[in-house]
């Protein structure tokens, strides 16, 4: 039947020349000795948007979670699969980590799909459609918001719904005891594709800007 | 409150001195024309394995989903939230991607737990337990491979894993109807964090194998 | 009535001219004194993984049992003939051997007929029925690990036999008894055909790896 | 524990950057496609007289079984596990081998030990004694051949167990029925280790004598 694609191996193999071997101990330790991230991230699925390269990030640095939209539900113990939940439970109680951050981004396709639906799901199943419901309540208020163009409703519900995010994410108890404690802490940070720009969230107030970044100017 | 980390502010720095400073040409246009990846994966939210740094992939490329185990569950359209299904219905229907890669890896903390469940969960909510769930009639075979070692079981079930959610994956009538169309293939690789070897997954048999990476073994 | 044959007589004269020409002392010496190799390799039969080939052995280096699958025997002194235990204890007794090496292969014949056995011997006699049936309580599992692949069962039951065989070395009473006293070490290994891969396996787990082999790379 | 023997792995690293390299594509359809050798070889465990050495056989050549003084019991099946039966059903059912070298050599231990028994058995289970039974009703003659040297019976008895193997495969009914079919043939030879000299036996007389090897001379 089909190969596995060849692009792919051809990253694996620059992977190999480059990172691993260059890494090829730090690879092995982490092997050995498990890991032990610090830093949760729950992000957005899309191909433009991964953590470890905005962050930089090296192997065993970020516990990374990716669904449509950087969505956490909340807390809601039932029979059913939560994935998001489980990785945050599995985060915080197994891997104690110490900070999670909410990571959206400019030009989300969930985000827009939320705003723009027009009765017609993208499958019978529609779990677009229902996976996106939480940010109905949201959604609903920002379609109507006449006086701001689309761009600007789309950008406004990108960092609502980081804010969404952390606040379900304080749902859930472990969460809620641990932040109180002093022993987590929950973040937010949105990231313009086009720019390159990240913007954070003051834990405060909710609202988005751009930290220092010295010397970032000289470079780009 | 609490500042955004800095280890974090850090790396982006140097994400913008570095990729962004290269590539801001690349990040303008996918920026403007949209996301346009062929490629999805889904894969663990194991800090040590993330997708776009053993594809050594660049913005654009991955449209990646990432929970515990890098599991799909069964097609089930209901009112719950699905975040793997609603993120396999946007890469399939809204971005039309070409291929699916499951990429699962070794040590993997979620299996680990599948084995070695003692019926005590990790939280009142129990996500993993549940989550795992979805693994749990191979699991409960698994853990009965006397024969075989504690490690040799781990990746028995880690490979299990991939083949379970490819069989999953194609309980979606759009992922069967579109493979069988020959405009959709379905892929399993496994990662081995220690050594940097990839595994990929004959199509035909489920069974793993190293690909041949020419001249890989030079730089390494 | 038949010659000898032909080919065999040619790669006689090859290796006249070769290894031969290059190391007729070394013969010489050896014939003089003895052989005192420090190696006993348990290997088998298949044509494709000679113990002196795999190691790149000269002569006087490995003394060498080949059975199907690589087996021993529980020690059961008896009065019936035991090939593989009178090597053992001319090994041990006769040549004060160091080391020994249970090596099983990828693809093992003897490991197949152990797993599919439809009931119907090779001959009436059945030898190899009965041969294998020193791993038949194994055999009878691994049948039966369903969620594996048939080349994931063949594989673990060939590394379940090196297994099976280091414990039933480890039956004999001087085999026991050199061991704890640190003059014996028991060892297993495994040979991949295709790839020419050598796993060895960790004597506290039971686990199969491979090993570092600085620079093997660069050549291959 | 232990480690594995660092000589081998040498050894090993060694045969990837030589042998290996070089027939890499030999191994691989082995592996795809199976051992298919045409030859059977049935030696001495002695670690001076490898029949892949001595034949310079590549990988898929030789099915070869070792056990100590290159013994073929005679046709008995049981319930009892007979390793070298079991081989040599594998080889003719399984493998449908066209040829059976029995291959001797000089200065044999086994053979020694029949000839010079004194009674005492190198262990309690006496193995080596029991096997070694199988040339009993010779030995006890030879043993008796004054007016021989002890090196002349040594040789003397070397050869003789070779004829004697023959005998005894021929016991085998599957032996006697190809080779009366002329679909199978029956060999005997002998290896000096000291001068390199190989002896093959006449089948019809069962002497040996050295076979012309042309040029031979000039490279020894």
């Amino acid at each position: 039947m089909c190969e596995f694609p060849d692009h792919l191996i051809c990253g694996y193999r620059s992977f190999m020349k480059g990172r691993y071997a260059g890494e090829s101990n730090r690879y092995r330790a982490l092997a050995e000795t498990g890991q032990a991230p610090k830093t949760m991230v729950i992000a957005c699925c899309d191909s433009r948007s991964a953590p470890e390269t905005i962050f930089d990030s090296g192997p065993g640095e970020l516990f990374v979670v990716r669904n449509v939209a950087n969505m956490v539900p909340p807390y809601g113990p039932d029979d059913h699969y939560h994935g998001t939940s489980a990785a945050l439970e599995f985060a915080i109680q197994g891997l104690k980590i110490r900070e999670i951050v909410v990571l959206g981004h400019g030009r989300c396709g969930g985000i827009h799909a939320a705003l723009n639906s027009d009765g017609n799901p993208l499958s019978p199943g529609d779990f677009i459609g229902k996976w996106m419901g939480l940010l109905r309540p949201a959604a609903e208020q920002v379609q109507h918001y006449d006086f701001m163009t689309a761009a600007e409703r789309q950008r406004a519900l990108e960092r609502i719904s980081i804010r969404n995010s952390i606040e379900n994410l304080r749902t859930f108890p472990c969460v809620d005891i641990l932040e109180k404690k002093g022993s987590l802490t929950v973040h937010g940070a949105w990231f313009d594709i086009s720019t390159g720009e990240l913007w954070t969230m003051n834990p405060d107030t909710g609202d988005f800007t751009r930290p220092a970044i010295e010397d970032e100017a000289e470079e780009t």
